[in-house]
């Protein structure tokens, strides 16, 4: 990592990309993985090795097969296609979600939700704007939020069940807080915040907002939405808050990261809905995104609504349960989600050295804002899990002779 | 417009974003004509009419019909498929354009232009850091320094062949520029640099490099390559100077800007090659992009290199000309793109009611940063561009007796 080091204090580039590079991320882990000559397994990205659905498919085709027409393939209202937006609306109010109101200009489609989230915070910060993120968190939030001027403000979730320590949160509010970032189903814990955990981080920051007189925004990254495992439920951290966003990717769910679909929806309650929308959109264009893929908003018009099959993610969860508490690996058990925070066995220094030595990698918690944990990514195939928790074992018996 | 006039002074949302919603654009005089019922003609946006080429539909229909293997929609380097960026790489080559040394790590596949400039700033920009855009500019070239707390420096073109004023560009260069923005052939006059005026421009460039000890990169925005009417050739502004970039989008010469699909290449001279390679990958990844369609991606290192057909803008290029110069307007004839900037005509304050009035839809040139001229985009179907003319003479005629 020679290149790396040199890049501190150099001026030809932005200092903080230059400071990032120098950082071990998750992607630095994957490539670890893939320039390893062995079999090795990999459990370090949440790229899912499932297809996508059947139906997916027949439709990239069908529109294939269409005679084209000028500008099937052009430039379209910054928001996207009107019913590819009506499809996702009423999608959404399928799920008793936003059912009061919602419409195609609640709708702004993007490159993902890592997409949506960029255009969001160019939308509502100005500099020296405070956001909420709570660690264990998802690497880029903080990249997101420093892009546009704003200060990422580490709350800790309790470790004891990786729920809102709510004394915390409210010691982080202040003035300056214009948004707090929730992700429920959560990546990297697969915690699921339950309707009553909501509901008090409601009411904390609708007291919060009424005391420095300006909206506290929720942006609700439900990436994970529907996986989910019985007996647990999902619900939105954007019911019944008037000032949230809702972000959401068809990556999980539609198995396509590698395409950057996905969408921002506006509680239709939100202050100022129509004016937010606009700055969305104007948002959309000067970061360059312009316009979410046409051809991929076709496609979900047309396939919109689907159901995810869950029960997939769910065998795989429980199988991997079993053998990490069996081998003595201690962990939360996650609820939705395809990852588990497992702690690092005390005492174990070199447990990364360990473990790659024995060909499977896994990424540590630092990145994610925690200490002392690393992160299992399960949305593999039922082969490559049995390889993995054929070397958990091997793992576990190693530790427990150290 | 009330909306728009009451986010003056709204704290929430940013600041800048919230003046800019109030600007008249591109977009919005586009929107104008959407929302007109009558048969009007609409010349605004350069949105092509010309349908992709049928090898890139082949493509497509090839891929899909292949049997779908885990993760072939799944995420990538965020640099992109290897197989698509040599591809990339041997059509530079093919079209003379870095021939010595260009490989795959000097390609970085991007959500179009727009997208692959967001990216460089992101990585060159620090606050404070001064980028030269010359006049007449695409509209969000502006937006897009602003991003990473640049600041655009204004250098007018000269208004007798919209080339570059070069006494006027040495006075704006100080220890703070960092980039010139190059776009040729260029929106909205449709010049094409010649490569004595590029020679020139380097020779300025590399001395004032010199004089305060470090890199002005050039951004070369070459969507138009490939859309260049003969005796005129391309000459890149990348050529011969090294710390430069080249921009691509296949928007325009597939016919697919809905898409989103194009590059970054860096001159494989430029120095620090390796760092400025790492840190766009990273700047593509944190400001949301993540990486370029992974289709498009497959259709493209399967359709490379292909040949688009000019003949077909230049016989529109060729009529509209005539047709303006008989009907009393005055322009520079274009040599690329697909644009004509026309003087509106003295005296006529009102010209776009009259010009609407008609059905006749183009763009002013405000929004470019010039006063006095209209835009006309051309690359519409011939039908659209036979009505076009007679509503050009109407217009004449009307004007000459005003």
């Amino acid at each position: 990592m020679t290149i790396l080091k040199s890049m501190r204090n150099c001026h030809f580039i932005n200092q903080k990309i230059a400071e990032k590079l120098n950082e071990v991320t998750i992607r630095s882990m994957w490539k670890n993985v893939n320039n390893d000559k062995s079999e090795s397994i990999d459990l370090t990205l949440g790229n899912p090795t499932a297809l996508p659905p059947p139906k997916f498919i027949r439709s990239l085709t069908k529109i294939l097969k269409t005679k084209v027409k000028p500008r099937d393939f052009g430039y379209m209202d910054n928001a996207g296609y009107e019913r590819t937006r009506k499809a996702v609306a009423s999608d959404l109010i399928k799920d008793q979600l936003f059912v009061t109101g919602l419409n195609i200009n609640h709708i702004v489609m993007t490159a993902g939700a890592s997409g949506a989230i960029n255009c969001i915070l160019k939308t509502i910060l100005n500099p020296g704007d405070e956001v909420v993120i709570f660690a264990p968190y998802f690497v880029d939030y903080i990249s997101y939020v420093n892009n546009y001027g704003g200060l990422p403000v580490i709350v800790d979730l309790d470790r004891n069940d990786w729920g809102i320590n709510f004394a915390s949160l409210e010691k982080a509010i202040n003035k300056k807080t214009k948004a707090v970032i929730i992700n429920s189903p959560h990546n990297p814990t697969g915690h699921v915040m339950s309707e009553k955990e909501i509901r008090t981080l409601h009411k904390i920051l609708r007291n919060q907002s009424k005391k420095y007189g300006r909206p506290i925004y929720i942006i609700s990254d439900e990436v994970y939405r529907e996986i989910i495992y019985p007996p647990k439920k999902f619900f939105s951290p954007a019911t019944d808050y008037n000032d949230s966003f809702i972000v959401y990717s068809y990556s999980k769910s539609l198995n396509i990261p590698g395409e950057r679909i996905g969408y921002i929806a506006l509680n239709p309650k939100i202050n100022h809905a129509a004016q937010i929308f606009e700055a969305i959109k104007l948002a959309e264009r000067v970061l360059g995104f312009t316009n979410a893929s046409g051809l991929m908003q076709r496609v979900l018009s047309d396939v919109l609504p689907f159901k995810v099959d869950t029960k997939r993610y769910m065998a795989k969860r429980n199988k991997l349960a079993r053998v990490l508490s069996k081998n003595g690996f201690d962990y939360i058990l996650p609820d939705g989600a395809f990852y588990f925070l497992v702690n690092i066995p005390a005492g174990i220094p070199d447990f990364y050295t360990i473990s790659q030595n024995l060909g499977l990698f896994v990424v540590d918690s630092k990145p994610f804002g925690v200490s002392g944990y690393f992160r299992i990514a399960y949305c593999v195939t039922d082969e490559v899990l049995n390889k993995a928790c054929t070397l958990f074992t091997k793992l576990g018996e190693f530790l427990s002779k150290a």
